[in-house]
């Protein structure tokens, strides 16, 4: 399947070093999302939300493999018990807040997001459907804690 | 960006009319991810999570409309507004409990997926990422209540 970018990701982030590797390492980061002006009508009624879900492309991430140590362990671990850049699909994945729509652009803040990135969806975050009670979080239960102050480095470039 | 099955989602959902609209609406419904055996290397320290983010394609809807009458709702919506799957690049997202996992072959419940569904990524869930307090939610505010009763029809076939 093709897809292909409905809009841009605007943040402070130019380079893929020292960002934060969480909205929730990005408290208070603003950015924006610069909608494609032909899909601005599908943007109605999403301001009634307080948090979106961005899919997007991790469009400076070449190839990938199926082990990698993540930025908040030492560790290797299974690609897909991580959430790398670097991935078969690069499709990144970041709930944000919503500050405002103006027009065809998203006032949004908690960006974590490269400056420029290709966006693929807009979805609304809904705690019924994603909020969920999890009894095991793997190799994060121990090294979570350091999410909001961990940075990424060059090692997904 | 070209997408690629990794995978394939198995569930007793062989047609789109009376799906579950949610995983909130399919608990105890259980199915299986079959990643394509190339990639279980990938799939290592995933059995710690108890829950994970599943990226698919959604391969039975054609089109878009801008705007949608949600399955939840008789008003019409923005599409970014809704988890309608007839996007512009259509890829689904749901968060199912993983119950164990078995070689390549992973077992989930909470499942409100078709069954041949391509799987395009997997994510873990982890809460510090991916639960936010919301002060909003939209149109779902007055009707999300319903989650765990409505049923899909044709609407978006």
């Amino acid at each position: 399947m093709e897809v292909f970018p409905i809009g841009i990701i605007h943040s402070p982030f130019k380079v893929l070093e020292d960002m934060p590797i969480q909205p929730t390492g990005a408290a208070g980061i603003s950015g924006t999302v610069e909608v494609d002006a032909s899909f601005c009508e599908g943007l109605k009624d999403l301001d009634g939300f307080s948090h979106i879900i961005l899919l997007y492309q991790f469009h400076r991430s070449q190839g990938y493999a199926l082990q990698v140590i993540p930025f908040m362990d030492t560790t290797s671990r299974g690609l897909f018990a991580t959430r790398a850049p670097k991935r078969p699909n690069p499709i990144g994945l970041s709930i944000v807040e919503l500050e405002r729509v103006d027009g065809n652009c998203l006032h949004i803040s908690n960006v974590d997001i490269l400056d420029g990135t290709p966006l693929l969806d807009i979805k609304p975050y809904v705690p019924q459907f994603d909020i969920h009670q999890v009894t095991r979080s793997g190799w994060l239960d121990r090294s979570e804690n350091n999410v909001t102050t961990h940075k990424s480095d060059s090692r997904f470039t």
